[in-house]
């Protein structure tokens, strides 16, 4: 007998529907067999990887730059979405189609170089700490997770994110964290600009023609970033729904569909329909029984949440 | 003594420079080690890896898909660009700003789901042949590339198409022909619509946000795609000059860059100035020198020309 590859787990439908699911599609002699190039894993980030609570990390990198910023250039402190940022009210900013939001995206995450962007965010992960947990934001993944993409590793599926997180944002510390490389993350992003700069090249970031990888457009960054059909995606919310259903409505190949349920408001947050912005989880945890998605009952099912701390 | 890794390559100073540069950043003991997550090789691929004579493969699929289409709706035949495309004018293509062209790329390429689109592709493949080799497009690559991407393989690289060409189109053969999967295809593309049609998922190609994946744009591309600066850039024309900048110049890695010069009419086609459209190659020829980029003589450093056929 060989040891539990999903220690973290409990014994549920997801852990079983798991471990059958890759013991059929690598068994050369099953008609589920998968060659390996098509063993195509997509995960979610926010959510399914790592907490979105309580705001998105990425969001908690922007207000704190923000701040940084107005700081060193207090005019800036004039904007009203930039007051809305700083009191931390998110609702303002979602107002008028997300223009507040666009602002303080566009005052954090363009018109700087994308190198200083990586040192900026890589600054921030050193000295930010989860305001409830006091642990770095990159420390704080999920156990079960990361336990699941090193076991479809050693099946040999390649794991992408596909996030509505910033590409950009993600690159600086998803290969360490996770062990994908760069060009596996499918997150939002926009066109730099590339010029010499006295004769050295430069990229500039910029919101030019913004992709945001969410709901709809997840399919869409994985036709056009990954160019093949997933066979596994694991999500947490009606945000992963499209590729929910990308993933497992008329795939020619055997799939499989896995939804985190935030349901352990003790050791991390239970939410599903209750929040109103990031999260919400109704249209794709109904229709999860009739899709045969399994659905993750994060309180029963995982024994353990986070990953140890790094030394 | 071991086997020549490039047989096909005579001796010359680019065989000598991609085996030393090898050598170099594969080695952990030398300070120009270059870690395996940051080994990235960017080729260009029309006129780099396949010829792009007498006309670049892609466009030779989109007028014959144009004839084909135009003999199903003979009304697509009024148009004065699609009766330029189907007499060869490729010049009046370009006028105004490429908008004849783009509207053969619309009636080629777009409005029409993914799936049909490979077929299409995969179906024009099986048929048509190039008009002076007489063989399959798909099957007519360069010996001497074919093994230097697998000499790179071997060393830890990883190998990425970095084309104008469109990604959808590249797709189709690339992992086949050049063993590079999916998603280390960065190409011209664009976005796709994604919806549930009689409730299957179905992804409809558009030229929504084009992106043209060629001279500034392809740095933009590699960070927006591949999120890594290469180490190694080849390419052929001047359309590959700012990657090759990009590549080599400030890095703070070793870095290589190499230009396929295409100089034997007799095996293949003699051209770099001569040509107004394609495969322009002066800027970046001129630029070779200082910076160090190996300039490849087709007929005198190559002594086989294309791959064997497929049997």
């Amino acid at each position: 007998m060989t040891a539990d590859p999903l220690p973290s787990w409990n014994e549920c439908g997801a852990k079983r529907g798991i471990l059958s699911f890759l013991a059929r599609v690598t068994d050369d002699a099953s008609p589920d067999f998968v060659p390996l190039p098509e063993r195509v894993a997509v995960f979610d980030n926010d959510g399914t990887l790592w907490p979105e609570n309580p705001i998105p990390f990425q969001a908690a990198f922007g207000f704190d730059e923000l701040r940084r910023r107005v700081n060193g250039e207090p005019a800036l402190g004039d904007s009203p979405m930039v007051q809305a940022a700083l009191a931390g009210d998110f609702g303002a900013l979602l107002e008028d189609g997300y223009s507040g939001l666009r602002e303080v995206i566009e005052l954090t995450h363009a018109e700087v170089t994308a190198d200083a962007f990586r040192d900026t965010v890589e600054a921030w992960l050193a000295t930010a700490r989860h305001p409830r947990f006091g642990r770095r934001y990159d420390d704080l993944t999920y156990q079960p997770m990361q336990e699941l993409l090193r076991l479809l590793e050693q099946a040999g599926f390649k794991n992408f994110i596909v996030s509505g997180g910033g590409t950009d944002f993600m690159r600086v510390w998803v290969e360490r964290v996770y062990g994908i490389p760069h060009e596996r993350v499918v997150g939002s992003s926009a066109r730099a600009s590339f010029d010499l700069r006295d004769g050295v090249p430069v990229l500039t970031k910029s919101l030019e023609h913004l992709f945001v990888n969410d709901k709809h457009a997840k399919p869409v960054g994985i036709h056009q970033f990954i160019g093949r059909r997933p066979v596994i995606c694991c999500g947490n919310s009606d945000g992963d729904h499209a590729m929910l259903q990308y993933t497992t409505i008329g795939n020619p190949r055997p799939s499989f569909g896995l939804i985190v349920h935030h349901t352990d408001g003790e050791r991390e947050y239970a939410y599903d329909a209750v929040t109103e912005s990031t999260g919400k989880l109704v249209a794709a945890l109904a229709e999860a029984p009739a899709r045969g998605w399994h659905v993750v009952d994060m309180k029963r099912d995982w024994n353990t949440m986070f990953s140890p701390p790094e030394p």
